[in-house]
């Protein structure tokens, strides 16, 4: 269904990607991966006229309200304004009826520009010439700007236009919002207010409809209509052959939790103030606003320019694929705020930040643009909060992060109800809110990862030490004595791989326990030496004095499990017993969960079926702990048992094996986790974007291909590129120096605009340079 | 649109019309006008397939809820049955593509039985026959079925359906439910559960599906699917060219309102109960089910018979289509729930009661059902409470009925803002809830229009007088005394006319307080008379000794408007020095409220303009008080000045056009009144049909071509036939007799099985007979 062709878009070559035929029965497909954002908002492409199966979603990042107590909190589904209607001659113009030919929808990535243009011929032989731009500025976080261009192609026709502000829609039913306000200002300025119903978020949008024939200013006047929720204009025209009506639609988003809007949560000025945005607006025009959305965009490309000289042009394109969603979806602007499982194009995961974040996006922004690393950080920082309250809860100490989090303090919102099981025809109770608890070493880790790449002191000093010592409190609090076996144990859990539930000693877990534990009383240790005021300040609000000998027991007593005879290692206690079963039948299918149609969830846990990576994750995360060899034969004995399930997979799996230089297998796996999203099944985005997965598509290039490691503080570089690769280009932040990598499979290249003298490992070796080095590759 | 084609069904020649073509444009008609129901609930008659623009509603009687302090309290819509998809060799099946021949939608009156039948050619020339059955039972109140067959007539076809119960709907935005529990029970028995949000009710849907092909029972595995909100069934089809597949789905609906099922607000038991409700009603099967709700429905056509020999069969229809809806719209079997303005069929006016219950539908009952009747006004005695609180609440003592009423208790639950101003861009304030005071009298109008009708002491002594009086004692403390004239006055009010807001002395406002006050004060001296010992009883709480000389003063001094030297009574004070527009532009308009494009309604209440039959009303409803001149004088001078803009204005014209002898100009009225929601307009019914207007209908052909009337507690009888009508014939009761009436042009027959002699004012003149009457109409 999408194409990447670049004959269709010579100039955009894998910078563009195109639906080159409308199927309304997989329409969530290019909503989610074509979607559109700014980090302050995002906004979902559904097409301007409606269909059936069409999903509506704007969100405003951070905004989250619980419908209910028996439901958690999630972003609201803020009201359209993207839906226009279109009568021509009297009946609705739909692309399922008529005939439609030279149809292209198309994300271009450069200019984040989504285009939409056919030719149309209804039922009665006329054709009409159709043209659609929509975009949702990177310069203006508030904006939205939609144009629409129609065409009689045949003979005239008459139009009546009907557009503007609907808050009907909800989140699957979930309705998020009072019924606010609507007001329409010199029959022409709409305004339509909502307020969440818990959170109280006061939403106001703004929105204004200019129209051109052939270029002349023509405004007709509207027929206006407020209904419940709705406020609508229709405007009708009558276009003589070869005219051409073109609308402009400019719309303004505010809401109570904007930071960069004065008195923002003061309604009344903030209804002022988004009017008066949307006139400024207005005084620019369409074409203006864009161009500066473009410049902006060109800012983050200059900024994050990666080259690919591939075979498959494809390998570029779903790498600017991922870095244009992680742009749209991350809110750089606001350090109260996280990253959506879905970003910010679609209902699913509720707009919750997971682990994903830490472990599969974070790499990313710390080697990429630390600031923005940091920026999410800091909202975890903020989240200490509700970690406290989620430990205390359970009965533990220090901080247990939430397996999912929405507004920081709000601690945990992981829902408790699931998919029906097909056994007993209940619905499936979610258990990670309770017993995933790897979460809290993830975000440790996720600390110490961008401090030793970074540098940043003060970080760490503001807020890192502070959340890795209270993390390891946690884990202190957490373990549990086994007397029969002299030893610390962690019972009770589920890691990486969701389909264990309930499990003992899950390896994953267990190490990144120990990490943590180690992490806290190392930098303990290191503070009494080296700021031994910050220590003191620390440990009256965190009691370091009595944590860190507990810290210490534990560390040296907690139960590392070991590799058997085979040299695996058990991802938990019963792993290994239970029963076998091959998976060649679902792993072949395109969909995902097939398995569940067969058997249920207490009967999977039963087998040695892995939903994702688990103990291959823990090898990449801790890649200096464990032997090569042991890793090959922990990847051979999981892999054939893992479904890939999670979108967390494949990436985590093509990373691996680029380490055991199975480069073939490593490009194969990369394309599949570029395939989530960009590949030929219909419905795997139909809930938004695979977030994590974007993440890991920049890891399997930058940590698989070019190798690229953090380890003992050290940048480590060990490129193999693909077969496939001629060259592969692109920037990496280390210590606050930007490096220019250019690694050609002969050659390597690294410059840089830093005074300082660059130290890094190179295939294993210690190299130092100022400027530039040049590195010439000699295959054994 | 619609036909009423005999030649379409000539079996059922005035029992049914038909949709000839499907239009996804204006599906809001049949919806509305075709919708199913049984008082307990309304089933909105959407599509199986979806299209956009459809509405699925299904309301049950009384269960309301409010979704926030900014909103009036409403019924809720309870999650979709209906919905059915259809993929057709993986192409969702819509009527809007390939080409449909044979198309009928029928609703058979007869039966309450909705059919829809077509066929249908997909895009690759394969035709396939559908035929779709609906019902929703009279015999067994919460059950719901449907049938579709399905006939590939070409060659085989692959069919995959998919069914459910789906909770993701709401009012127009508003979610009113929790999210519930989603069970299914031996892989066939989907429950779904709903409890609204503020007021705790509880609703319980449960279903299947069963399968046969060419009649042998073919149930496949299905693939379950539990969505948010939403739980789904698909099943798949290989279908042999002339192979007919059927299926029957089955609905058990309940809420924990129930009176009829033992324990109901216990959610487990409601939950029991309904499952094994639905599975006797599988044991029973379609088939049997249907026939039980025929044989109800044949029972209900026997006591309403009415038969109309005209030259227009749309004549006999349209009452019979006025009987069939008040039957699905009206709770006959709770006396705590009331008429919505329109009915069950939609969400317009919320389910409220207006006065439109008392003033325009109880008179069919009283006169056909009286049981039914006394049901209603029991309603408004539970009523009292709401109604009470509603005057201490305004500074006014006694009952102050609400403007709209939803569970008796609630009280007022008029919202309070309404559609955009022109003028201001603001949505204007509804003043109804606050002003529009006229609904009590017409409460106490109403009860004793049924107790002179059927003579029913019991109702009058439990509940009749109470609310008399204490309507009396309202309207006492509510009149205000201008010492300048020397008089009791009522301003600041909203009369029928809703164009006309705060006006002072509202002619037809003043009568019925007057009526009102007389009605106690008669009722209060009766009952010293006759039953001291009730008198006293009701005294204890209503302080009759205190009130009664209260009432009698106001009643002598209250300021009666008076016809000028025209002979026209004024509207109001203010209404005949008001500037006169040209109505004539407005009044061609198809769609009502066209005005208010160009005018706001502050400038409208500037005009002589009224939105419906106001001092008509009232000639209509005290007719014995004023002279027959003095009506056609102020009907020649406001109707002109009238919009009609109401559903309550026609019928009230035709009567008064009846008693003027203007035959033709009445029977046309009538036609008008029928063709609100059965005429060509597109969207008249979009909100649902208009249950005041069904009232007048019969109204129309009974009060206004029969000519029967209630006057000074005798039944006065005045046929006036149309000249397209040869015979008309209907049940009547009086005084617990059942009248049938058989009216020619140049005779008159009544017969009754009651033993006692019937008295009744035939064309002027005192009457009585036994058994039977006949009256030879001689004509001057």
């Amino acid at each position: 269904m999408l194409s990447y062709n670049a004959i269709l878009r010579p100039e955009l070559e894998q910078w563009s990607f195109t639906e080159t035929a409308f199927h309304s029965l997989a329409q969530g497909k290019c909503e989610s991966v074509m979607s559109l954002g700014n980090g302050y908002m995002g906004l979902r492409s559904a097409t301007e006229e409606a269909y059936i199966g069409a999903t509506r979603n704007l969100f405003v990042n951070g905004t989250f309200n619980r419908f209910d107590d028996l439901e958690v909190t999630e972003l609201p589904n803020a009201a359209d304004v993207t839906q226009v209607e279109l009568m021509i001659d009297g009946k609705r113009f739909s692309l399922d009826t008529g005939t439609v030919t030279e149809y292209e929808r198309t994300l271009n990535l450069r200019d984040a520009e989504l285009t939409r243009a056919f030719i149309w011929k209804n039922a009665e032989g006329k054709r009409v010439k159709f043209e659609f731009k929509r975009f949702v500025s990177m310069q203006d976080l508030h904006l939205i700007g939609l144009k629409i261009r129609l065409t009689p192609l045949d003979e005239g026709i008459h139009l009546r236009l009907a557009s503007g502000i609907n808050a009907q829609v909800s989140n699957s039913g979930s309705q998020h919002f009072h019924e606010g306000e609507k007001r329409i200002f010199d029959k022409k300025y709409l305004q339509l207010v909502q307020t969440t119903t818990e959170s109280k978020v006061d939403f106001v949008l703004s929105a204004l409809h200019r129209f051109w024939i052939d270029g002349v200013s023509s405004d007709p006047e509207p027929l206006m209509e407020i209904e419940r929720r709705k406020m609508e204009m229709a405007y009708s025209f009558d276009l003589k052959v070869g005219q051409t009506l073109e609308m402009h639609k400019l719309i303004q988003v505010h809401t109570s939790r904007d930071a960069d809007v004065p008195d923002s949560v003061n309604l009344d000025s903030l209804r002022k103030h988004s009017l008066q945005a949307l006139q400024q607006s207005e005084t620019s025009g369409y074409d203006q606003l864009f161009l500066l959305h473009q410049q902006a965009w060109a800012a983050i490309w200059d900024r994050y320019a990666f080259e690919i000289d591939s075979k498959n042009g494809f390998d570029l394109l779903a790498l600017r694929f991922a870095i244009y969603h992680m742009m749209v979806m991350t809110p750089m602007h606001d350090r109260r705020m996280g990253i959506g499982a879905k970003g910010l194009s679609g209902e699913g995961y509720k707009g919750h930040s997971f682990w994903d974040t830490e472990i599969f996006i974070l790499p990313f922004f710390i080697y990429s643009d630390p600031k923005i690393a940091r920026t999410l950080l800091e909202y975890r920082f903020l989240g200490l909060e509700g970690a406290r309250r989620k430990a205390k809860e359970n009965g533990y100490e220090g901080a247990m992060y939430p397996w999912e989090v929405a507004w920081p303090s709000d601690g945990e919102v992981t829902p408790v109800w699931g998919a029906v099981d097909v056994v007993t025809g209940k619905q499936t109770k979610i258990w990670s809110g309770f017993i995933e608890q790897h979460i809290t070493s993830d975000i440790a880790y996720a600390v110490w990862h961008y401090y030793q790449a970074s540098g940043d002191q003060q970080f760490m000093d503001e807020y890192g030490y502070e959340m890795i010592f209270d993390t390891a409190t946690f884990w202190s609090s957490r373990l549990e004595w086994n007397e029969e076996n002299s030893r610390y144990e962690i019972n009770e859990v589920i890691g990486p791989d969701e389909y264990k539930e309930h499990v003992n000693n899950n390896a994953f877990t267990n190490y990144m326990a120990h990490f943590n534990l180690q992490l806290a009383l190392g930098y303990y240790d290191e503070l009494k030496e080296r700021n031994p005021e910050l220590l003191s300040r620390l440990d009256a609000s965190l009691n370091l004095q009595a944590r860190a000998p507990q810290w210490q027991e534990k560390a040296d007593a907690i139960y590392l499990p070991q590799p058997d005879e085979r040299g695996i290692i058990a991802q938990d206690d019963t792993y290994l017993d239970k029963q076998i079963l091959d998976l060649t039948p679902y792993k072949a299918q395109a969909k995902v969960g097939t398995l569940f149609q067969d058997y249920s969830l207490d009967q999977v846990n039963e087998m040695q079926i892995s939903k994702q990576a688990d103990i291959l994750m823990l090898f990449y995360l801790l890649e200096n702990r464990f032997p090569r060899e042991l890793k090959r034969a922990n990847y051979d004995y999981y892999e054939p048992k893992t479904l890939h399930d999670s979108s967390l997979s494949f990436s985590t799996h093509s990373i691996l094996a680029s380490d055991f230089d199975d480069e073939q297998l490593a490009y194969e796996l990369f394309r599949r986790a570029a395939e989530i999203d960009l590949g030929p099944h219909e419905h795997s985005s139909d809930a938004g974007i695979h977030a994590a997965s974007l993440g890991g598509i920049w890891q399997c290039v930058v940590m698989g291909f070019a190798g690229a490691r953090m380890l003992d503080g050290q940048l480590h570089l060990h490129p193999k590129l693909p077969e496939a690769w001629e060259r592969l280009s692109f920037p990496l932040y280390w210590k606050g120096a930007k490096l220019q990598l250019s690694i050609r499979k002969e050659r390597l290249e690294i410059q840089t605009e830093d005074k300082n003298e660059v130290r890094l490992v190179l295939f294993g070796k210690k190299v130092s340079f100022t400027g530039q080095l040049q590195f010439e590759l000699i295959h054994i």
